[in-house]
């Protein structure tokens, strides 16, 4: 089985200014593979840690890759240390890479600065694959190949390949990087199903499905993978699997338990599912937001081709948008207050009048972290869905902190709107 | 010098299925207390890789911070092979978490399940750090104290912290774990000074200031840290400085040199600034929002108390709104479209006259992936904002993804928000 480690490269990870989102990706394009990763590592910008680290991963791993340390300034220094780990003698200009550097800052009414060219040289023992989307090439190295040799053991074959930091130029990058490992290495199969299940935590749902569980074969392994916008995704995984049939088995009786929590049967979200429902059933939507503050706009145009069903949404944060916009009468919030059932339930037939949309979603609650009363605390939210079938509306009390309770109180009206799209 | 490592456990990281943040949050905790993460680490919930990664760095370190691993559910062992590497021999229950176990779960409405109370069983050679967010215990086991101790090293004094997976509940229980660092080690000091700048690409950025950079003393270190949604964050770092004086005398030039693309001098972020701004000045804001859909909402809102300042929002995404909702003569997105200078000077004037604010932002795009045409490719965005100066408008070509453009839009349209407040 092909083994690969992760060693994303920088200060700014390891001092936790920034998160490390590429190894995730990074995972998931060799998990297609059926590549397992078996560990990653974050190791600062420093010379001798991170000559250290490649070569004792190279020697334990098939395949290892990194990212980071490849910028135009002076804390990048990945690129030098590579071409020493490697035995190469000095640098080569890359004409792809160089076109691309021109192209890029020319898009963007930039000059070509000096630092911006050197970022075409490369060791001359690596193959480049062309980074379309950043001035950084990415480079991959065949250990035990040619030139390219760790000094104390030079016929150690293994594969490093060099990303940038920058997510989305290391993102562009992964197809690529998969054909590379495809035409260079034999690559086996692992097999996942995920179910995407919203409106019970975790816990519940484990209880609930419990006697399933217990029940599944033994080379089937299952995760539960909660998340605040998307629910809980459970996944199911056959190692060495020849196709998903055995695990496609065991989901006529998890529906059964679950029902239409269920809201997917592939790694999707509640936004992707709606515009989904929306496009099948003809219909279009709007929103009106008081505590999610434009969150349900953003997850619902996070989706390409959203124009189609999405006709927009207003964010009423202050009670007079709400009257004045949305036409929720005066007296409403005079004698309920805006966090209500009667106020969300005008605010979504307001937003539905207002843009002609044949369903909307409203919220109104309090995310905190002041603003509570006993009687509505912090965490409360009322929800409204409004379509042909008449206006409903529901509350729920998550307590989290301000930003996670804007997004469960969002991925929860969300739902909502699902369940009801579900009846029209 | 104290050394830290973070080791982060579970399947799910592993293969890619959710990004690791705590290991960030965490070492922003230790970096306050002057504590270097040096290492950080991912690995599956395997038994003998836990063991294995935790007792080789727990000789290597002085503190070993785990995450994950100690959910309910049967694919979480972090819990038992702490007890088995810390020679512990049983659990008992900790009262403090157990009736966190039972607020929670009510709270939520939820029944207490056995699987919610054997949450609260920890091994019995470890100290309890109450999780109030959720009902797994923080653990806090003393290596070399008492009955916890390797079993090959007995003497090997480090401590290991057991936090939970989930984020939200990681992060509360960090200002105990300083306290409690505090309390059992002697802690120095690593002073940092950050820089917000918004309105020059990294490299730009870098060529401006070489000069300074170069002329930096010795135990000065510089880190550029671009981000989509904040510009770059410059980081001055000292190491074992007694106070921040040596960095602050950096600062005049550096102001002399980037002017007002330097927004803050500290690590902020612009709706946060944006929002000072605002109070300062006693001024409302309102967006009305078509490509960013939301986001320019929904960044304002993510700031506690912005009710004072932020009014609402239209996201006109169907160009019916725009007309119906915002005010925009039909004739000028059939004469100039709606991606024009024309459009999206009407929109933050409609919006500014339906929400009644002082100012506003508005923002119509192409942020594909389909969509563009030869005049008007995806990636453009134009930007209008309207203020008691009058209106303007800009235009801005990106060559990201769909999300990145999204953010990239939205950042941008703050930025110029914030340079005309800097006008009133």
């Amino acid at each position: 089985m092909i083994q690969a480690a992760i060693v994303t490269i920088g200060d700014e990870i390891l001092i936790g200014q920034i998160t490390d989102t590429n190894s995730a990706h990074i995972s998931r394009a060799l998990g297609a593979l059926g590549i397992s990763v078996t560990r990653m590592e974050s190791i600062g910008d420093d010379d001798a840690t991170i000559y250290e680290t490649l070569s004792k991963a190279l020697r334990q791993y098939d395949l290892v890759l990194t990212t980071g340390g490849l910028g135009p300034t002076k804390d990048d220094i990945t690129k030098e240390v590579l071409r020493r780990l490697s035995g190469s003698t000095g640098y080569r200009e890359n004409a792809g890479q160089l076109a691309m550097v021109y192209e890029i800052l020319h898009t963007r009414g930039l000059e070509v600065l000096d630092s911006n060219k050197a970022q075409a040289l490369v060791p001359d023992n690596c193959e480049v694959i062309v980074n379309r989307r950043g001035t950084a090439p990415i480079m991959v190295f065949r250990f035990g190949e040619g030139n390219c040799r760790l000094k104390d053991e030079p016929e150690r074959r293994a594969t490093l390949y060099s990303l940038p930091g920058v997510p989305y130029e290391a993102l562009a990058a992964l197809e690529d990087i998969q054909a590379d490992i495809r035409a260079h290495y034999p690559v086996g199969k692992i097999c996942h199903k995920n179910i995407m299940v919203y409106g019970l935590a975790e816990s519940a749902l484990a209880e609930r499905i419990a006697a399933w569980e217990d029940a599944l074969p033994e080379n089937l392994h299952l995760a539960y993978l909660p998340n605040t916008l998307t629910g809980v995704r459970l996944r199911l995984s056959a190692y060495d699997c020849g196709d998903a049939s055995m695990l496609d088995a065991q989901l006529p009786e998890l529906r059964r338990l679950l029902g239409a929590m269920i809201y997917a049967e592939e790694d999707t979200d509640l936004p992707t599912v709606i515009g989904q429902l929306l496009r099948q059933k003809g219909l279009t939507m709007s929103a009106a937001e008081s505590c999610t503050g434009g969150t349900i706009s953003q997850l619902m145009t996070s989706v390409p081709g959203c124009s189609d069903y999405y006709l927009g949404s207003v964010t009423s944060y202050a009670n007079a948008i709400k009257e004045k916009v949305l036409g929720v009468p005066q007296d409403i919030i005079a004698r309920y207050g805006a966090v209500s059932s009667e106020c969300v339930a005008k605010m979504a037939e307001g937003v539905r009048k207002l843009t002609g949309s044949d369903v909307s979603v409203a919220t109104s609650g309090i995310a905190g972290p002041g603003g509570g009363t006993p009687d509505k605390p912090v965490g409360l939210v009322w929800i409204g869905v409004s379509g042909p079938h008449g206006t409903h509306t529901a509350s729920f009390t998550y307590k989290n902190a301000r930003a996670q309770n804007i997004q469960r109180f969002a991925a929860t009206a969300l739902n909502l709107l699902r369940l009801e799209l579900l009846e029209l």
